[in-house]
Protein backbone atom coordinates (compact mmCIF):
# COMPACT_ATOMS: atom_id res chain seq x y z
CA UNK A 1 0.00 0.00 0.00
CA UNK A 2 1.42 3.16 -1.06
CA UNK A 3 0.71 7.01 -0.04
CA UNK A 4 -1.63 6.36 2.64
CA UNK A 5 -3.59 9.30 3.82
CA UNK A 6 -5.50 9.34 6.67
CA UNK A 7 -7.56 12.58 7.62
CA UNK A 8 -8.93 13.34 10.67
CA UNK A 9 -10.58 16.16 12.76
CA UNK A 10 -7.73 19.31 13.78
CA UNK A 11 -9.02 19.72 16.53
CA UNK A 12 -11.81 18.28 18.78
CA UNK A 13 -13.80 19.28 22.80
CA UNK A 14 -11.07 16.97 24.77
CA UNK A 15 -14.36 14.38 25.53
CA UNK A 16 -13.69 12.92 21.91
CA UNK A 17 -10.30 13.13 22.02
CA UNK A 18 -8.99 9.52 21.78
CA UNK A 19 -12.54 8.32 20.76
CA UNK A 20 -12.53 9.89 17.14
CA UNK A 21 -12.89 7.24 14.29
CA UNK A 22 -9.59 7.57 12.65
CA UNK A 23 -8.07 6.24 15.70
CA UNK A 24 -9.23 2.75 13.98
CA UNK A 25 -7.60 3.28 10.85
CA UNK A 26 -4.10 4.65 12.42
CA UNK A 27 -4.20 1.22 14.69
CA UNK A 28 -5.06 -0.75 11.58
CA UNK A 29 -2.08 0.69 9.79
CA UNK A 30 0.32 0.22 12.70
CA UNK A 31 -0.61 -3.15 13.29
CA UNK A 32 0.19 -3.79 9.43
CA UNK A 33 3.48 -1.67 9.40
CA UNK A 34 2.24 0.53 6.31
CA UNK A 35 3.67 3.94 6.73
CA UNK A 36 1.16 6.90 6.44
CA UNK A 37 1.01 10.52 6.55
CA UNK A 38 -2.07 12.49 8.11
CA UNK A 39 -4.48 15.06 6.95
CA UNK A 40 -7.03 17.17 9.11
CA UNK A 41 -9.89 19.27 8.77
CA UNK A 42 -11.32 22.04 10.78
CA UNK A 43 -14.61 20.27 12.49
CA UNK A 44 -16.20 23.79 10.97
CA UNK A 45 -15.07 23.02 7.23
CA UNK A 46 -16.34 19.31 7.51
CA UNK A 47 -19.64 20.55 5.37
CA UNK A 48 -18.03 22.12 2.69
CA UNK A 49 -17.77 21.14 -0.42
CA UNK A 50 -14.48 19.95 -0.81
CA UNK A 51 -14.07 17.53 2.17
CA UNK A 52 -17.87 16.44 0.86
CA UNK A 53 -16.02 15.23 -2.20
CA UNK A 54 -14.12 12.72 -0.46
CA UNK A 55 -16.63 12.45 2.30
CA UNK A 56 -20.63 12.57 1.05
CA UNK A 57 -21.64 12.61 5.18
CA UNK A 58 -18.71 15.10 6.05
CA UNK A 59 -17.43 13.02 8.36
CA UNK A 60 -14.26 11.44 9.45
CA UNK A 61 -12.27 9.73 8.75
CA UNK A 62 -11.11 9.58 5.04
CA UNK A 63 -8.22 7.46 3.60
CA UNK A 64 -6.35 7.30 0.55
CA UNK A 65 -3.80 4.75 -0.58
CA UNK A 66 -2.60 3.57 -4.34
CA UNK A 67 -4.69 6.88 -5.65
CA UNK A 68 -7.91 6.05 -4.54
CA UNK A 69 -9.83 7.66 -1.64
CA UNK A 70 -12.38 6.37 0.22
CA UNK A 71 -14.56 6.41 3.47
CA UNK A 72 -16.15 4.52 6.37
CA UNK A 73 -14.02 3.08 8.61
CA UNK A 74 -15.15 -0.35 8.38
CA UNK A 75 -14.70 -0.61 4.34
CA UNK A 76 -11.38 1.33 5.37
CA UNK A 77 -10.23 -1.49 7.61
CA UNK A 78 -11.54 -4.31 5.60
CA UNK A 79 -9.58 -2.92 2.37
CA UNK A 80 -6.06 -2.52 4.65
CA UNK A 81 -6.65 -6.15 5.71
CA UNK A 82 -6.97 -7.19 2.20
CA UNK A 83 -3.15 -6.51 2.36
CA UNK A 84 -2.64 -7.55 5.27
CA UNK A 85 -2.27 -11.36 7.22
CA UNK A 86 -1.57 -9.20 10.63
CA UNK A 87 -5.54 -7.94 10.30
CA UNK A 88 -7.00 -10.94 8.68
CA UNK A 89 -6.86 -14.51 7.64
CA UNK A 90 -6.42 -14.66 3.65
CA UNK A 91 -8.75 -17.72 3.28
CA UNK A 92 -12.59 -17.12 2.26
CA UNK A 93 -14.31 -18.66 5.76
CA UNK A 94 -11.83 -16.67 7.74
CA UNK A 95 -12.65 -13.36 6.08
CA UNK A 96 -16.45 -13.88 6.30
CA UNK A 97 -16.04 -14.54 9.94
CA UNK A 98 -14.02 -11.03 10.19
CA UNK A 99 -15.89 -9.45 8.28
CA UNK A 100 -19.23 -10.77 10.71
CA UNK A 101 -17.29 -9.22 13.87
CA UNK A 102 -16.63 -6.09 11.60
CA UNK A 103 -20.67 -5.58 11.10
CA UNK A 104 -21.16 -7.13 14.68
CA UNK A 105 -18.68 -4.21 16.01
CA UNK A 106 -20.53 -1.53 14.15
CA UNK A 107 -23.94 -1.79 14.23
CA UNK A 108 -24.87 -5.34 16.93
CA UNK A 109 -23.11 -2.92 19.49
CA UNK A 110 -22.13 0.59 18.16
CA UNK A 111 -25.94 1.64 18.36
CA UNK A 112 -26.38 0.69 21.55
CA UNK A 113 -22.97 1.51 23.05
CA UNK A 114 -23.15 5.35 20.74
CA UNK A 115 -26.49 6.48 21.98
CA UNK A 116 -25.06 5.89 25.59
CA UNK A 117 -21.95 7.95 24.81
CA UNK A 118 -23.85 10.87 22.66
CA UNK A 119 -26.50 10.85 25.69
CA UNK A 120 -23.67 11.01 28.67
CA UNK A 121 -20.93 13.04 26.67
CA UNK A 122 -23.49 15.89 24.87
CA UNK A 123 -26.45 16.26 26.69
CA UNK A 124 -26.07 14.92 30.04
CA UNK A 125 -27.86 18.13 31.52
CA UNK A 126 -30.79 17.62 29.68
CA UNK A 127 -34.05 16.16 31.09
CA UNK A 128 -34.83 13.72 28.00
CA UNK A 129 -31.55 12.64 29.18
CA UNK A 130 -31.87 12.04 32.58
CA UNK A 131 -35.26 10.06 31.96
CA UNK A 132 -33.66 7.87 29.04
CA UNK A 133 -30.43 7.01 30.58
CA UNK A 134 -31.67 3.55 32.56
CA UNK A 135 -33.21 2.28 28.98
CA UNK A 136 -29.87 3.47 27.36
CA UNK A 137 -27.77 1.64 29.61
CA UNK A 138 -30.39 -1.38 29.60
CA UNK A 139 -29.69 -1.52 25.97
CA UNK A 140 -26.32 -1.58 26.31
CA UNK A 141 -25.99 -4.50 29.10
CA UNK A 142 -27.57 -6.61 27.29
CA UNK A 143 -25.44 -6.49 24.30
CA UNK A 144 -22.14 -6.53 26.84
CA UNK A 145 -23.60 -9.29 28.71
CA UNK A 146 -23.73 -11.64 25.21
CA UNK A 147 -20.30 -9.93 24.15
CA UNK A 148 -19.31 -11.29 27.67
CA UNK A 149 -20.51 -14.60 26.95
CA UNK A 150 -18.43 -15.00 23.69
CA UNK A 151 -15.52 -13.40 24.86
CA UNK A 152 -15.30 -16.35 27.48
CA UNK A 153 -12.13 -18.10 27.17
CA UNK A 154 -11.64 -16.76 23.99
CA UNK A 155 -8.62 -13.95 23.67
CA UNK A 156 -10.11 -11.77 20.53
CA UNK A 157 -13.69 -12.42 18.58
CA UNK A 158 -12.30 -15.00 16.20
CA UNK A 159 -9.53 -17.31 16.40
CA UNK A 160 -7.02 -14.88 16.37
CA UNK A 161 -6.17 -10.44 16.42
CA UNK A 162 -8.11 -9.07 13.45
CA UNK A 163 -9.59 -5.79 12.17
CA UNK A 164 -12.70 -6.97 13.84
CA UNK A 165 -10.86 -6.57 17.38
CA UNK A 166 -9.58 -2.92 15.98
CA UNK A 167 -13.26 -2.13 15.64
CA UNK A 168 -14.65 -3.83 18.79
CA UNK A 169 -12.33 -1.64 21.18
CA UNK A 170 -12.78 1.00 19.71
CA UNK A 171 -16.76 0.73 20.00
CA UNK A 172 -15.77 -0.26 23.78
CA UNK A 173 -13.87 2.64 24.26
CA UNK A 174 -17.26 5.31 23.40
CA UNK A 175 -18.97 3.96 27.32
CA UNK A 176 -15.13 4.49 28.82
CA UNK A 177 -16.39 7.20 30.78
CA UNK A 178 -18.91 4.73 32.41
CA UNK A 179 -17.49 1.73 34.90
CA UNK A 180 -20.02 -0.81 32.83
CA UNK A 181 -16.83 -2.43 30.94
CA UNK A 182 -15.21 -3.28 33.97
CA UNK A 183 -19.13 -5.36 35.22
CA UNK A 184 -18.42 -8.08 32.34
CA UNK A 185 -14.52 -9.56 33.06
CA UNK A 186 -14.00 -11.21 30.25
CA UNK A 187 -15.01 -7.65 28.17
CA UNK A 188 -12.74 -5.64 30.47
CA UNK A 189 -9.80 -8.33 29.91
CA UNK A 190 -10.69 -8.46 26.22
CA UNK A 191 -10.05 -4.41 25.76
CA UNK A 192 -7.54 -4.57 27.95
CA UNK A 193 -5.38 -7.30 25.75
CA UNK A 194 -6.55 -5.30 22.63
CA UNK A 195 -5.61 -1.86 24.13
CA UNK A 196 -1.90 -3.17 25.50
CA UNK A 197 -1.03 -4.21 21.93
CA UNK A 198 2.12 -1.25 21.05
CA UNK A 199 0.13 -0.31 17.72
CA UNK A 200 -2.81 0.68 19.62
CA UNK A 201 -0.57 2.86 21.78
CA UNK A 202 1.22 4.50 18.96
CA UNK A 203 -1.95 5.21 17.20
CA UNK A 204 -3.55 7.06 20.47
CA UNK A 205 -0.77 8.97 21.25
CA UNK A 206 -0.53 10.53 17.58
CA UNK A 207 -4.13 11.16 17.26
CA UNK A 208 -3.63 13.25 20.73
CA UNK A 209 -0.23 14.55 19.77
CA UNK A 210 -1.32 16.15 16.36
CA UNK A 211 -4.17 17.48 18.06
CA UNK A 212 -1.87 19.16 20.57
CA UNK A 213 0.52 20.16 17.82
CA UNK A 214 -2.45 22.16 16.33
CA UNK A 215 -3.51 24.02 19.56
CA UNK A 216 0.42 25.06 19.68
CA UNK A 217 0.14 26.19 15.94
CA UNK A 218 -3.33 28.24 16.91
CA UNK B 1 -25.07 -21.15 -3.10
CA UNK B 2 -26.31 -24.74 -1.49
CA UNK B 3 -29.02 -25.75 1.18
CA UNK B 4 -29.63 -21.90 2.23
CA UNK B 5 -31.82 -21.16 5.15
CA UNK B 6 -32.65 -17.69 6.07
CA UNK B 7 -33.80 -17.77 9.81
CA UNK B 8 -36.14 -14.99 11.12
CA UNK B 9 -38.48 -14.64 14.40
CA UNK B 10 -42.16 -16.55 13.39
CA UNK B 11 -44.11 -13.68 14.83
CA UNK B 12 -43.88 -10.26 15.62
CA UNK B 13 -45.85 -7.20 16.84
CA UNK B 14 -47.38 -5.30 13.78
CA UNK B 15 -45.09 -2.34 13.61
CA UNK B 16 -42.26 -4.51 12.83
CA UNK B 17 -43.56 -6.26 9.63
CA UNK B 18 -41.81 -5.41 6.80
CA UNK B 19 -38.57 -4.10 9.01
CA UNK B 20 -37.29 -7.38 10.69
CA UNK B 21 -33.56 -7.78 9.05
CA UNK B 22 -34.46 -10.83 7.71
CA UNK B 23 -36.19 -9.30 4.54
CA UNK B 24 -32.59 -8.25 3.43
CA UNK B 25 -31.37 -11.88 3.34
CA UNK B 26 -34.43 -12.83 1.59
CA UNK B 27 -34.30 -10.13 -1.14
CA UNK B 28 -30.68 -10.43 -1.69
CA UNK B 29 -31.28 -14.25 -2.46
CA UNK B 30 -34.27 -13.21 -4.63
CA UNK B 31 -32.03 -10.72 -6.68
CA UNK B 32 -29.43 -13.65 -6.77
CA UNK B 33 -31.85 -16.01 -8.35
CA UNK B 34 -30.85 -18.40 -5.08
CA UNK B 35 -33.18 -20.97 -3.62
CA UNK B 36 -33.61 -21.17 0.02
CA UNK B 37 -35.69 -22.40 2.86
CA UNK B 38 -36.76 -20.32 5.66
CA UNK B 39 -37.00 -21.22 9.66
CA UNK B 40 -38.29 -19.24 12.51
CA UNK B 41 -37.35 -18.89 16.08
CA UNK B 42 -39.83 -17.35 18.55
CA UNK B 43 -39.13 -13.94 20.17
CA UNK B 44 -39.84 -15.16 23.45
CA UNK B 45 -36.61 -17.63 22.53
CA UNK B 46 -34.02 -15.70 20.53
CA UNK B 47 -31.76 -15.82 23.85
CA UNK B 48 -31.95 -19.46 24.26
CA UNK B 49 -28.81 -21.70 24.20
CA UNK B 50 -29.92 -23.20 20.94
CA UNK B 51 -30.37 -19.81 19.13
CA UNK B 52 -27.31 -18.58 21.25
CA UNK B 53 -25.07 -21.15 19.67
CA UNK B 54 -25.98 -19.85 16.23
CA UNK B 55 -26.11 -16.13 16.88
CA UNK B 56 -24.65 -14.68 19.83
CA UNK B 57 -25.97 -12.14 20.34
CA UNK B 58 -29.91 -13.56 20.27
CA UNK B 59 -30.85 -11.57 17.29
CA UNK B 60 -32.11 -12.46 13.88
CA UNK B 61 -31.62 -12.80 10.64
CA UNK B 62 -29.47 -16.16 10.88
CA UNK B 63 -28.19 -17.50 7.29
CA UNK B 64 -26.92 -21.29 6.44
CA UNK B 65 -25.59 -22.42 3.12
CA UNK B 66 -23.18 -24.94 1.61
CA UNK B 67 -22.82 -25.82 5.33
CA UNK B 68 -21.90 -22.90 7.24
CA UNK B 69 -23.84 -20.42 9.69
CA UNK B 70 -23.19 -16.89 10.10
CA UNK B 71 -25.39 -14.32 11.49
CA UNK B 72 -24.92 -9.83 10.78
CA UNK B 73 -27.23 -9.18 7.62
CA UNK B 74 -24.18 -6.85 6.30
CA UNK B 75 -21.40 -9.61 6.25
CA UNK B 76 -24.02 -12.38 5.02
CA UNK B 77 -25.04 -9.75 2.12
CA UNK B 78 -21.48 -9.66 1.15
CA UNK B 79 -21.34 -13.28 1.34
CA UNK B 80 -23.87 -13.95 -0.83
CA UNK B 81 -22.74 -11.21 -3.21
CA UNK B 82 -19.55 -12.47 -3.46
CA UNK B 83 -21.10 -15.56 -5.15
CA UNK B 84 -23.44 -13.64 -7.67
CA UNK B 85 -22.54 -10.48 -10.00
CA UNK B 86 -26.52 -9.34 -9.53
CA UNK B 87 -25.17 -7.99 -6.03
CA UNK B 88 -21.63 -6.54 -6.62
CA UNK B 89 -19.21 -6.28 -9.27
CA UNK B 90 -16.37 -8.86 -9.43
CA UNK B 91 -13.19 -6.49 -9.66
CA UNK B 92 -11.73 -5.04 -6.12
CA UNK B 93 -12.17 -1.60 -6.77
CA UNK B 94 -16.26 -2.55 -7.22
CA UNK B 95 -16.03 -4.28 -4.34
CA UNK B 96 -14.48 -1.70 -2.25
CA UNK B 97 -16.90 0.97 -3.36
CA UNK B 98 -20.23 -1.50 -2.55
CA UNK B 99 -18.45 -2.61 1.11
CA UNK B 100 -18.15 1.12 1.78
CA UNK B 101 -21.86 1.75 0.86
CA UNK B 102 -22.72 -1.62 3.30
CA UNK B 103 -20.98 0.08 6.10
CA UNK B 104 -22.53 3.70 5.11
CA UNK B 105 -25.88 2.47 5.34
CA UNK B 106 -25.24 -0.22 8.42
CA UNK B 107 -23.44 2.87 10.51
CA UNK B 108 -23.65 6.22 9.23
CA UNK B 109 -27.38 5.91 8.17
CA UNK B 110 -28.61 2.78 10.92
CA UNK B 111 -27.46 5.04 14.33
CA UNK B 112 -29.80 7.91 13.71
CA UNK B 113 -32.54 6.38 12.05
CA UNK B 114 -32.69 3.15 13.89
CA UNK B 115 -32.93 5.68 17.00
CA UNK B 116 -35.51 7.35 16.05
CA UNK B 117 -37.59 3.93 15.02
CA UNK B 118 -37.09 2.79 18.62
CA UNK B 119 -38.30 5.72 19.76
CA UNK B 120 -41.33 6.45 17.92
CA UNK B 121 -42.16 2.81 17.29
CA UNK B 122 -41.67 1.57 21.30
CA UNK B 123 -41.63 4.50 23.42
CA UNK B 124 -44.12 7.21 21.96
CA UNK B 125 -45.80 7.46 24.88
CA UNK B 126 -42.59 8.49 27.12
CA UNK B 127 -41.74 11.95 28.39
CA UNK B 128 -38.27 11.60 27.19
CA UNK B 129 -38.98 10.16 23.98
CA UNK B 130 -40.97 13.39 23.35
CA UNK B 131 -38.20 15.58 24.67
CA UNK B 132 -36.27 14.22 22.72
CA UNK B 133 -37.83 13.69 19.25
CA UNK B 134 -36.78 17.37 17.71
CA UNK B 135 -32.95 16.60 18.06
CA UNK B 136 -33.41 13.03 16.68
CA UNK B 137 -35.20 13.80 13.54
CA UNK B 138 -32.44 16.66 13.12
CA UNK B 139 -29.79 14.10 13.51
CA UNK B 140 -31.60 11.86 10.78
CA UNK B 141 -32.37 15.04 8.89
CA UNK B 142 -28.65 15.70 8.45
CA UNK B 143 -27.87 12.19 7.17
CA UNK B 144 -30.87 12.15 4.66
CA UNK B 145 -29.88 15.78 3.93
CA UNK B 146 -25.84 14.27 2.43
CA UNK B 147 -27.89 11.31 1.07
CA UNK B 148 -29.73 13.18 -1.27
CA UNK B 149 -26.64 15.34 -2.53
CA UNK B 150 -25.19 12.37 -3.54
CA UNK B 151 -28.39 10.26 -4.77
CA UNK B 152 -29.66 13.55 -7.28
CA UNK B 153 -28.67 12.55 -10.38
CA UNK B 154 -27.63 8.69 -9.21
CA UNK B 155 -30.24 5.53 -9.78
CA UNK B 156 -28.44 3.81 -7.11
CA UNK B 157 -25.74 4.27 -4.53
CA UNK B 158 -22.69 3.25 -7.26
CA UNK B 159 -22.88 3.18 -10.29
CA UNK B 160 -25.50 0.22 -10.54
CA UNK B 161 -27.85 -1.96 -8.11
CA UNK B 162 -26.43 -3.52 -5.28
CA UNK B 163 -26.54 -5.14 -2.13
CA UNK B 164 -25.64 -1.77 -0.84
CA UNK B 165 -28.92 -0.72 -2.36
CA UNK B 166 -30.73 -3.34 -0.05
CA UNK B 167 -29.10 -2.63 3.22
CA UNK B 168 -29.95 1.28 2.50
CA UNK B 169 -33.54 0.52 1.64
CA UNK B 170 -34.41 -1.14 4.46
CA UNK B 171 -32.41 0.87 6.59
CA UNK B 172 -34.95 3.67 4.82
CA UNK B 173 -38.10 1.16 5.87
CA UNK B 174 -37.01 1.93 9.63
CA UNK B 175 -38.60 5.75 9.52
CA UNK B 176 -41.28 5.08 7.03
CA UNK B 177 -43.44 5.61 9.67
CA UNK B 178 -42.51 9.30 9.08
CA UNK B 179 -42.93 11.64 6.23
CA UNK B 180 -39.86 12.14 6.36
CA UNK B 181 -38.01 10.30 3.42
CA UNK B 182 -40.64 12.33 0.82
CA UNK B 183 -39.04 15.49 2.18
CA UNK B 184 -35.96 14.69 0.33
CA UNK B 185 -36.69 14.06 -3.14
CA UNK B 186 -33.50 12.23 -4.62
CA UNK B 187 -33.74 9.65 -1.13
CA UNK B 188 -38.21 9.11 -1.79
CA UNK B 189 -36.94 8.28 -5.58
CA UNK B 190 -34.39 6.08 -4.89
CA UNK B 191 -36.34 3.79 -2.22
CA UNK B 192 -39.37 3.77 -4.54
CA UNK B 193 -37.47 2.32 -7.35
CA UNK B 194 -35.75 -0.07 -4.95
CA UNK B 195 -39.02 -1.21 -3.50
CA UNK B 196 -40.47 -1.71 -7.20
CA UNK B 197 -37.89 -4.59 -7.82
CA UNK B 198 -39.46 -7.64 -8.35
CA UNK B 199 -37.19 -9.24 -5.59
CA UNK B 200 -37.88 -6.91 -2.99
CA UNK B 201 -42.29 -7.31 -3.07
CA UNK B 202 -41.26 -11.11 -3.22
CA UNK B 203 -39.12 -11.29 -0.01
CA UNK B 204 -41.59 -8.65 1.59
CA UNK B 205 -44.60 -10.83 0.40
CA UNK B 206 -42.65 -13.68 2.08
CA UNK B 207 -41.86 -12.56 4.99
CA UNK B 208 -45.41 -11.26 5.97
CA UNK B 209 -47.03 -14.47 4.50
CA UNK B 210 -44.96 -16.17 7.17
CA UNK B 211 -46.05 -14.18 10.13
CA UNK B 212 -49.88 -15.22 8.53
CA UNK B 213 -49.24 -18.71 8.60
CA UNK B 214 -47.75 -18.71 12.13
CA UNK B 215 -51.05 -16.47 13.40
CA UNK B 216 -52.74 -19.72 11.89
CA UNK B 217 -51.01 -22.35 13.28
CA UNK B 218 -51.35 -20.77 16.48
N1 LIG C 1 -19.78 5.36 9.83
C1 LIG C 1 -18.70 6.32 9.89
C2 LIG C 1 -18.92 7.23 11.08
C3 LIG C 1 -17.91 8.33 11.13
C4 LIG C 1 -18.20 9.32 12.24
O1 LIG C 1 -19.23 9.25 12.93
N2 LIG C 1 -17.26 10.26 12.42
C5 LIG C 1 -17.39 11.28 13.43
C6 LIG C 1 -16.07 11.44 14.16
S1 LIG C 1 -15.70 10.01 15.11
C7 LIG C 1 -17.66 12.61 12.75
O2 LIG C 1 -17.10 12.89 11.70
N3 LIG C 1 -18.54 13.42 13.35
C8 LIG C 1 -18.90 14.70 12.85
C9 LIG C 1 -20.37 14.87 12.75
O3 LIG C 1 -21.13 14.02 13.29
O4 LIG C 1 -20.82 15.85 12.12
C10 LIG C 1 -17.37 5.58 9.99
O5 LIG C 1 -17.36 4.51 10.63
O6 LIG C 1 -16.39 6.01 9.40
N1 LIG D 1 -26.57 -6.08 13.39
C1 LIG D 1 -27.60 -7.09 13.28
C2 LIG D 1 -28.86 -6.55 13.91
C3 LIG D 1 -29.93 -7.58 13.95
C4 LIG D 1 -31.17 -7.08 14.69
O1 LIG D 1 -31.19 -5.99 15.28
N2 LIG D 1 -32.22 -7.92 14.65
C5 LIG D 1 -33.46 -7.62 15.32
C6 LIG D 1 -34.64 -7.91 14.41
S1 LIG D 1 -34.65 -6.84 13.03
C7 LIG D 1 -33.62 -8.51 16.53
O2 LIG D 1 -33.29 -9.69 16.46
N3 LIG D 1 -34.13 -7.97 17.64
C8 LIG D 1 -34.36 -8.69 18.84
C9 LIG D 1 -33.76 -8.00 20.02
O3 LIG D 1 -33.36 -6.83 19.89
O4 LIG D 1 -33.69 -8.62 21.10
C10 LIG D 1 -27.81 -7.43 11.81
O5 LIG D 1 -27.67 -6.52 10.99
O6 LIG D 1 -28.05 -8.60 11.49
Amino acid sequence: MQDAIVTGFRKVPSFAEGLVRDLRVRWALNEAGIAYETAAVEVSERHSESHRRSHPFGLVPVFAADGRTMFESGAILYRIAETSPALMPEDADGRAETLTWMFAALNTMELPLNELSVLDLQHADQDWAKLRRPGAVEAVRTRLDALATWLDGRDYLTGRFSAADILMTTVLRLIGHTDLVAEYGPVKRYQTRCEARPAFRRALDEQIAGYRESAVAA
